[in-house]
């Protein structure tokens, strides 16, 4: 997808505070962060959003979780606390249509 | 887990409102609903929360994002759009300790 963002991102084509990487999951700071801890966990093959996962293309969402627990971890968070959201299209206020999984943490956090 | 409230409600063991079954995947109404569509993913298997996935049972968590675009899908909610969260731990306010995905949605979402 050559005008994604976050394709662009994944590819190092734009710049992004790393957090993580692997062979199918690219992990890094929310420029805009609306906790201590924010980070923005994708998957490096171009998924549009949460709607668009089918048994085709969904096993990257379980490597996603397994990162996000890794860096939970690192950052300490399995012991506080974090909260893992994907906003899917208008009413969730989607704004980059590359699935993405923000993992936020560092505060309590509200519910809902 | 014989004490556990989600694996009990998995195994039909407690009522709930079902909304989705698979071999791996349990879905059900969630009895205190914040948004007009409110739906809780779990796996059949009990795993205490996200910050336990590891590569070792993570591949429900991708069976489960499959069932919750079908499920988003037959409620029109791929149209409106909605959120996924997981709540991990005390910061998030994580009540029940097995792991569940919120499918959120029928209305316009705050972020944060």
């Amino acid at each position: 997808m050559s005008d994604c963002l976050f394709c662009k991102i994944a590819a190092g084509e734009l710049p992004s505070k790393k957090v993580y990487e692997d062979e199918y999951v690219y992990a890094f700071e929310d420029i805009n962060p609306v906790t201590p801890i924010h980070i923005l966990f994708i998957p490096k093959e171009h998924i549009s959003g949460a709607s668009e996962i089918t048994s085709e293309n969904s096993a990257v969402v379980s490597k996603i979780y397994e990162a996000i627990a890794k860096v939970a971890k690192e950052k300490g968070l399995d012991k506080s606390g974090f909260r893992v959201v994907s906003n899917c299209g208008a009413d969730a206020g989607q704004t980059v249509f590359h699935l993405h999984f923000h993992l936020l943490g560092g505060t309590k956090l509200n519910w809902p």
